[in-house]
């Protein structure tokens, strides 16, 4: 079967979203010296919303996955994560209402300049909807926030999985009624799409370059292996013939 | 606490869909009209949709949160009844991949006039979403066929219960992060908001009387019990300050 035989039999796209629809980094930490400036709080807000993602997110994840750690929200896992950053500082003035405020932050992510665009159009072939390992509300408010054009918001408490866990995949393309094979994960990681395409899913890989920032190194160069490489949601929605 | 004072602290509607949001009567007797003629079947297609909708889904969904029948979708239930109701009109020259297809006409179901112009306009305020006994991709290829404006989509296959079992609502509200209190259940059933009710969360009757022909008698009759009755979306949207 050819590449595009393939693709025609594609229904769904699921789209991973901190990082491939949505700017994490800049929102946060733009967000985070605005509430540094109102609490008084002074630091790099880049190394800052770094270890909050990586520590407090990617870590807690990776522990859960393996059966290290119980089950939590993207919330729960931001909120204590931010506690320790903020005692780091010493910033007692900052009091628990507003740390949970502030943790906020995360519901309110700005996306990058082509997805809500690009998602508009692929809306109008395929059927979009999230595969986060966000929590659902956090989602909710986000495609609020950012007017993101979803048909539907699956996310890690919703399905009772997280990413790269088989049952988030299969889960997914069990709720929307299709075949794996029907289902294409969209994401700006790799090991994303690995872990989808071994479930059986079709994977799209939009590389986000300025994602990490300067910081962290991420592997963006195009492989082979996946069956569409697009710069962008426009140029993804060109390749898919939206 | 006044009812203006109760109503200041809903955050999110979550909606009954079908005949709360669409008229799914019409619209199925209109598709099993299609159906019939391209086929050859001929029957009075109103007694058709009723027995559809009340042998096959009401029924079975009341032997299910009874733990008298196996939980099964809303798809799945439609189609077993399809099969009955053609294998009763002696319509065998209808084949399985037929009536797979005629399955899907609960996939498109036509909205009330004022449903989604009431949904634009509540979402503006609140979050708005689906809480119903049908499946997550019956749901999404309704939202998209009938344009329905949902930030989200949640379904009993998604939260494992159908209403009116508690974790039907509670879920939903644990899910949106808020206390059931602050959710406020829409529907043109009593029942179901009585049931929304009882677990702590508002309710707004918004009769449909065109909903189940001349056949059935429902109860329409306004009820103080319910924190706002209005007659459509708009009228819903008025009485919440939209």
């Amino acid at each position: 079967m050819s590449t595009k035989d393939t693709l025609a039999s594609v229904k769904a796209l699921t789209f991973d979203v901190f990082g491939t629809v949505v700017d994490w980094r800049g929102s946060v930490i733009r967000q985070c010296e605005a509430f540094g400036a109102q609490h008084g709080v002074a630091t790099d807000w880049g190394r800052f919303a770094d270890r909050w993602r990586h520590e407090g997110y990617y870590g807690p994840i990776r522990d859960i996955v393996t059966g290290r750690a119980p089950r939590r929200t993207a919330d729960a896992l931001h909120r204590e994560k931010l506690g320790q950053l903020l005692d780091e500082l010493g910033a007692t003035q900052v009091d628990e209402a507003a740390r949970d405020e502030w943790n906020l932050a995360w519901h309110r992510l700005d996306p990058w300049t082509d997805a809500v665009a690009g998602l508009a159009r692929l809306r109008q072939r395929y059927i979009v909807c999230t595969l986060s390992n966000g929590n659902f509300r956090l989602l909710v408010d986000m495609a609020r926030h950012a007017q993101l054009g979803w048909d539907a918001i699956l996310t890690a408490d919703l399905i009772g999985a997280f990413k790269p866990e088989s049952g988030s995949y299969l889960g997914a393309a069990r709720l929307l009624g299709l075949a794996p094979g029907e289902v294409m994960m969209v994401a700006a990681h790799k090991a994303d799409l690995r872990a989808a395409q071994s479930n059986g899913l079709r994977a799209a890989f939009v590389p986000r370059p300025e994602e990490s920032g300067p910081h962290v190194t991420v592997d963006l160069t195009p492989d082979p292996a996946f069956d569409v490489v697009a710069p962008d949601f426009l140029a993804l929605a060109d390749a898919l013939g939206c």
